[in-house]
């Protein structure tokens, strides 16, 4: 039988593992850092939970089937409509309730070229609060995050729908086109301003003011003095309420920024910023890498409405994801050493299977101080032992024979070095501890 | 509408959430210290990389359903046909590949009490070395993993197929009846000696001798006395040479066990477990607890000839497999410290608007250095604030008002003492970490 993996999945061998992993560990690190508190739910739900969530693409793009003739199940899409089912499942969860949850999702996408249809996204999320604080602090953790990992090239765009929304009414665009006039905006990055006007067009949205106001905002580009942004915000939502409100808020963002020294290079205020999904009722935000040049890889926003979909209260919410995919491809360009040495920091040879319980304990007083020990299994020439640490880039071999064993002796060959040392067996972890220690 | 999760499927909210981390933390910690590398594979796998592997039942319960018109995929069923295929696929891994996979797995089982439609495995899996050394390592780890988890009462039964075989064979039983054999034997946990007996009369196979054998070797009980054991399978196996060797294989694993100080009251040679797969031809182990009395929690075995299903070549091959959802229930029972307090240390409240930017420098000053903390997003009430910590278990709240800040100082409550103390801002961070160092 010929073994394959299903089109759009993926193995993970340990070369790459390494990477993940360690991307998911500084992430959860960070989170609970803020007070994020891990949640798991199934991978599968049931249909009716997903569907008309994500909007026509989505419910298409959902894995559903038939759960042994009971009902429609369905993989899990996202990790937002999970919450908001378990929120509303369980009122006795202390609001505000801050939670991250890092796990994979699946969507039955035409597989292509960095597309894939089962990829992990982390996410945070904080409900029940109103605050404008918790958007803020999403965008702390984003920026905390990203440095940590030694991102430079990022910034975080930031808008608020509130903003948005005033805009359009104030050129014309009813309630009603709203969303269309959002998914056209949406396209800006992708298409080019001329590609927004035409959508529009065939819409029936654009006007000439319209045309005026859009072209003038996007040919000054967002500017990189956060104060002059949100003046010209201000006047785009002049003699609107809500889109007052939605300004304040941004100065809220602001100042939680400030208060976390986060460098104001790396966020702007973006009145071009959208968001394809129709759930967002407030401050949105995004994170685009400019170097090396792949998009977004974060995105969120405020849902104060979408958990009342499953529950008779509704719960302000608000959230942000990172896609774990996209941060892999960015470490990589940066060169990430992860991918290059082992965890295993020492291989014990076997010289005959007489040696053999000396080797299980000298791996055993390693394994005791912390160091990641393997034994070899087979009595097999040395050079092919050693052949086996080269090829799997564990960077010390230890060599027991009897002559040394009879000394209470062994010999350590550096594998980058190239040297080799004869210590006192009973020196091995701390021997091993100081090489390690050096860079 | 009402939100629902599918029947055997569950939520994990953070309470349990961080028992079910430190397991896996642990758990990975020691794989890890073993020389093992992770390794993660698709929830999804075409249907027929899984079907034909599990049995008749196996088959019934692997979920699977047409992948967009295109092709049947299923679930992953659990952890070691992945492994197979992966593998198979990649000739150009290093062998022996030492892996672990800690991943949720699913089977569509009538759902009842502790029996659920996705759980969690937690695999090791030593690939491409015949040596039964690989084998004995898996049981060490198995043992290093409970008694670093605090388990007392468990005991890793360990027998051979090899020996089962030869067993089999001067009991009159042939090659074709013997997955009857071992299926019944599997049983006598469940049914007991008579339960055995009854099957084996149905399906034929007993004889006097068979039931003679049977009864005195069951009625003694596994020696506790381990060269007693292997003496007394020594005399099972006569005449017949791969018993012999089987025998001869339980050496090497004793010597292992022996070779990293396993407790010699942790393990057993044990004629009776016969495990129920059929892919099984060396070494077998299981891991029972006898307080909780909570059945098995690990099992595993050499599987020589597994791999060879997907690839020309074949590949040795011995693992064993942790039960996550059993290990939680055991630590639940031996009171595990986990589920009562938060992984936040501090909660800031808030005074008023003003001060939020003292607040989030505070909270800034204390992440830096390493504590978990959250600022209070609302101006709410103090009592409101200091309940929400309460409820949380929060050990700390730190309380700035605007008399406090004027003097650069701060007030904390210990919310487990109840008491409080007013310090300089500037030493928040010692305050706190000294405070946590204390028991």
């Amino acid at each position: 039988m010929e073994p394959q993996i299903p089109k759009g999945f993926r193995d993970f061998l340990p070369e790459r593992m390494r990477l993940r992993k360690r991307l998911i560990a500084k992430m959860t690190e960070i989170f609970e850092r803020f007070g994020f508190e891990p949640l798991d739910t199934p991978c599968l739900e049931y249909a009716e939970t997903l569907l008309g969530k994500y909007g026509e693409e989505g419910d298409r793009l959902i894995y559903k089937f038939q759960d042994r003739g009971e009902r429609m199940v369905a993989l899990r899409y996202d990790l937002t409509i999970p919450l908001s089912r378990v929120v509303a499942m369980h009122p006795e969860i202390i609001k505000p309730f801050k939670r991250y949850h890092i796990a994979p999702v699946w969507r039955a996408d035409k597989p292509q070229k960095g597309r894939f249809r089962e990829f992990y996204q982390c996410d945070i999320d904080i409900i029940g609060s109103t605050s404008v604080y918790a958007d803020g602090e999403l965008l702390v953790i984003t920026y905390t995050v990203l440095k940590d990992l030694g991102f430079k090239n990022f910034i975080i765009r930031i808008n608020n729908r509130k903003i948005l929304n005033a805009f359009a009414v104030n050129h014309g665009i009813g309630e009603q086109r709203f969303p269309d006039f959002l998914r056209s905006l949406d396209k800006l990055d992708k298409t080019g301003l001329e590609g927004v006007f035409s959508e529009l067009t065939e819409k029936g949205i654009l006007n000439d003011r319209l045309r005026a106001s859009l072209a003038s905002l996007t040919s000054e580009g967002a500017s990189s003095d956060h104060e002059e942004c949100l003046l010209l915000l201000d006047s785009l939502v002049q003699g609107h309420e809500q889109g007052r409100e939605g300004v304040a808020e941004l100065r809220i963002i602001y100042e939680t920024l400030k208060g976390h020294d986060v460098d104001p290079a790396c966020y702007r205020f973006d009145f071009t910023l959208a968001r394809g999904l129709d759930y967002y009722t407030g401050p949105i935000f995004e994170t685009v890498v400019t170097e090396p040049k792949i998009g977004s890889i974060t995105g969120g926003g405020r849902y104060d409405n979408l958990i009342g979909l499953f529950s008779k209260d509704t719960f302000p919410a608000t959230g942000t994801s990172f896609g774990l995919e996209r941060l892999v491809t960015v470490m990589e360009e940066l060169g990430a050493a992860e991918t290059k040495t082992s965890l295993t920091k020492v291989l014990i040879t076997q010289f005959d299977r007489l040696l053999m319980p000396r080797n299980l304990q000298l791996a055993r007083l390693l394994r005791d101080s912390g160091i990641n020990t393997e034994v070899y299994f087979s009595p097999d020439k040395l050079k092919k032992q050693l052949t086996y640490a080269s090829h799997k880039a564990i960077p010390f071999v230890a060599i027991l024979g009897p002559d040394e064993d009879r000394d209470g002796k062994i010999t350590i060959k550096n594998m980058t070095a190239g040297t080799q040392e004869t210590i006192l067996q009973s020196d091995l972890p701390s021997w091993i501890h100081t090489q390690l220690r050096q860079p």
